[in-house]
This record gives structure tokens, sequence and C-alpha cells, in this order.
């Protein structure tokens, strides 16, 4: 059981994370070594108190040097749910599960937007992860949604299982060439289905499919942790950062406007000290 | 009349001032060339993104170079009262006044404790400026509180006015040295008065003043700007760092724990924002 989890590694979950250190927890940070898409896209910044006029990729090698000078390492592993177990969180990471006492969500708001109906249908036909679920649907017709050309393995390997897939992908230079692959640049307006997931719509054209996969860099707040409050795409948070969900916290982009280092940066330490008044209480 | 007074040079008044200045604000920023003593005081913090385990007075000289460098100044002035004139806000600074559309009070914690009795009698008898109201009590009995030495200066000038002076100091190794100058090392109790100031509780010891001088680097919140809601010392604030007050924001310490430069720096960012916004809606 760890005291905590940190999920994304935008300026938001750095901060978390180097008080998260500072504070000697036992925790794990989940994200990419590249931090965060955000960063290193900006082309300057010049209200980030300390680092004056940076580009995002100076800002990504200063905050990735100090991280690892502090020896704190980033799991470069997507987590695929997490699941408020009464009195502790448990995350899904592949075919792997890890428990703590407590989890500040981070995620950022890029590529996170639901489709309707995918929350509604998770675990009912919708999936997020290739690995666990593929083998359900050998033979099978799926729909899979990419947002991210790095998770193209994925997509082949639910291609070799799969008798026939729909593929949207939000990017365009593709890099899937299989005959059992039919793609178009676009996302998702709807998953389709009452019980079970039975189709999807894209670019005005319903698709049958008996299973559709999501495969996003981040995950939808509310689909990413069933039960979280969010309005307009965004965590409900206090001042504290404490969302609707004893012991998990969110910060950064991922509880609203403005979309700024600096107060992702201030989110991410007020969470870490709130999630630490909360581990200090908790009875696990 | 400006769009934007920033009261207050802390890490969440640099924060306000930078994104002020990439906003193209008309601003002035109140505070100290030292910045805050708060900042030059840490003997390391190693949690601020960006700036790697780095003392206090690096970080203070970071932001110094940085806010200089785009050619933002710091009125070392101090601001003794705001006043909500409803739909705008003045400034008493020194003998001078200031309009703005907006304020954000960034002005920290220490030495900001408000006196019993103090905003209660402020105006009547309880004054904070020397050059001000000394005048008024040439011959008579005052009593002086002073938590800055580098006030010191004021409190020789109304030593030249007065026939007595009570001083009270929250510092040892005061350099005051007058025969009409009563010194004691403490912070008073009390300030006491019905419909004025009639005299001090400081030690246990109640002595008889005509007039109170409250000489302090900052001021207590809701008697810098009266009629602003403070709730246990901190000022009252929601996500978007807005206050009771149209048009007042707040940000940093201020505002309550954690007492973080990451935090302060996020709502600094937040208030400017929120600031931003309320000015481009304000008919003045």
């Amino acid at each position: 059981m760890y005291d905590l989890l940190i999920i994304g590694s935008g300026p938001a979950g750095v901060s978390a994370a180097l008080s998260a250190k500072a504070r000697n927890l036992d925790f794990l940070w989940f994200g990419s070594r590249a931090l965060s898409p955000k960063i290193t896209k900006a082309e300057r910044v010049i209200n980030y108190p300390g680092l004056p006029s940076i580009t995002g990729t100076e800002m990504r090698d200063a905050f990735l040097r100090q991280t690892g000078s502090l020896g704190i390492s980033i799991l470069e592993e997507r987590v695929n749910a997490v699941y408020d177990m009464g009195g502790y969180y448990t995350s899904v990471v592949n075919e792997k599960m890890y428990d703590a006492k407590a989890v500040i969500l981070a995620t950022g708001v890029s590529s996170c937007r639901e489709i309707p109906g995918e929350s509604r249908l998770l675990g009912r036909g919708v999936s997020y992860c290739a690995t666990c679920d593929g083998g359900l649907y050998r033979g099978k017709r799926i729909a899979v949604v990419c947002t991210d050309s790095s998770l193209e393995e994925e997509i082949e390997f639910l291609a070799d299982l799969a008798s026939e897939v729909f593929l949207c992908t939000s990017y365009k230079d593709c890099g899937i060439r299989r005959d059992n692959v039919r793609h178009t640049v676009g996302y998702p307006m709807e998953i389709l289905g009452e019980s079970r997931a039975s189709g999807i719509v894209c670019n005005g054209e319903t698709v049958d499919a008996d299973g559709v996969f999501c495969l996003r860099s981040c995950v939808a707040p509310a689909a990413l942790l069933p039960g979280l409050a969010a309005e307009g795409g965004h965590i409900q948070v206090d001042r504290q950062q404490r969302t609707n969900l004893p012991g998990c916290f969110a910060a950064g982009d991922c509880t609203g406007r403005p979309y700024q280092y600096a107060k992702a940066v201030g989110e991410g330490n007020v969470a870490l000290h709130s999630a630490v008044e909360y581990i200090k209480k908790a009875v696990v």
C-alpha cells in the first residue's frame, strides 16, 4: 500500500511530486518522461516566476533536471482506471494494480475529451486497454479511437485479433496499413449502445462494432475514476483541491481555467499538502 | 485611473505583476525592492518547480532579474489604506492617492496581526501614517507600535512632535534613543478606547495615550480595506481568488495555508486572470 499515486506529469504533477519527495511520502508518479506535450509546445513563457522568458522545452528540461536530481522517477505507464475502494484507491495500470491511500489527479485537459456514451458503456464493450480486453474480440468487429500515434502498437495488436477494425484517429499521418483496418481522421460524435456498446458515429457515418477501444494518452476524468464529480469537462475541486471523493485530489488544467503553468504548479503544491493531511488521518 | 493596483511583493505579487505585464495592463505595484523578508529568510527551497534547491536569496534575485528585465518597477511606498469607492478603488499611499478599477492584495501574513481594537478605532486616534497624522499630536502623549526597524525614521519624526512616546517594538535592538521615548519589546494586547483611542496594553502594562501609531511593513487585511471579509486572519477568497468585494482579489499567504511559494505564485496568476476578466467588463 503506497501513500499516494500522482497521475500526470505536467506542471501540476511535477509540483506535487517535488513536495511529495520533500515530505518523504511513499508515492508512485505516473506520466511521461517527456512530461507533457503542452509544456514543450509553448513557444515562449514570460510569466512563470523564476524562469524568465524561456521556451517550453527549456522549462521541461529544468523540471526534469530537478526531479532527476532528487531521485524522483516517472513510471511511463498509462493508468487505465482508478477505483475508489472505500478507504483506499486501486489503480489499474495495464495488467498491474497499485493500491494507495490517496490519489492526486493531474491529468491535464488535452485529448481527454470524453465521447458521449463512453463512461456509461465503460466495461460494457468500451475498453481503454488493448492488452487487457483485446482477447475478448477475437474474430469480431471493433472500432478503435486513437489520439496519440505513440499508441499505434496497440492498434496493430488489436488488428491481429479482430476480423474488422474501424479506426478513427484525431491526427493525420496514421502509420497503420492493414487489410482489415479502415481508417478515418476524426473524433467520434458518439458511442452507441443500450446495455452494451454496439457501434460508433464518426464523421457522420455510423459503424457497427462489438467493442470500442479508446486509446488516448489520457482519459476523461469521470471515466478514469468512476464517481468523480466533474462539470464542463473539469474536475470539481474546492480551495484545498479536494474532489467529491475523500482522499482524491486534483490539480492543474484538469480543474479548469486559467490554463497556466503557475496556476498548475500552485494547485499541485496545495493538493499535495491536502493529501499529506488526509494520509496522516487515514486508517488503512 | 489605473487598471490595477497590486499590493505586496512576495511570490504572489511577483506572479501577478509578471502576468499583468504580459497582459499589457496599466498597473502599479507596491512593495519592497527586497521583495519579501519571508523569501530571503528561507534557508533552502527544494520544492519550487524550475528552481532546484535554491536559497531564499537566490530566489529573490531570480525574481528581481525577471521583473527588472521586463521593465516592471516596484513602488517602494507603504499603502496605508484602500477604499472601495463602489465601482473603483482608491489607495492611500502616504500623502498620495491612486485610483484603479481593480486591486490584488498579496500582503502576506507576517507581522500583519491586527491588534484588538485597531480597526474599530482606525481614524479615531489610531493611525498608520506618521507623515499624515503626526501633526495632530504635537505636545501630546502617543503610543507607537513598530514591527519593522526600517520604519524607525518615522518614530524619530513622531518623537520630535509628541511630548511623550510609549514605544512597543516586536523586535529587539531598537535604535531609538530619546529622552521622551520609553521603549518596551513586545506586541500590544489591546488598543483601549470607546469613541477614540485612549491607551494601549502591552506586556501587562496599561499606558494612556492620545493617539496610537501602528507602524508595520504590512497592515491587517480587514484594516487595510474596510469591508473586506476575513476569517482567522486570512482573507476569504473563492477558487478564482475573488474576495467578497467585486474587483478586489487576494493571493498568497494572506488567503491561508499552505504557506508555500508555489501556492502563492499560482494564486497570484489566477488573481490576475480574474482581474483581467473583471476589468474588461468594468465601466468606470
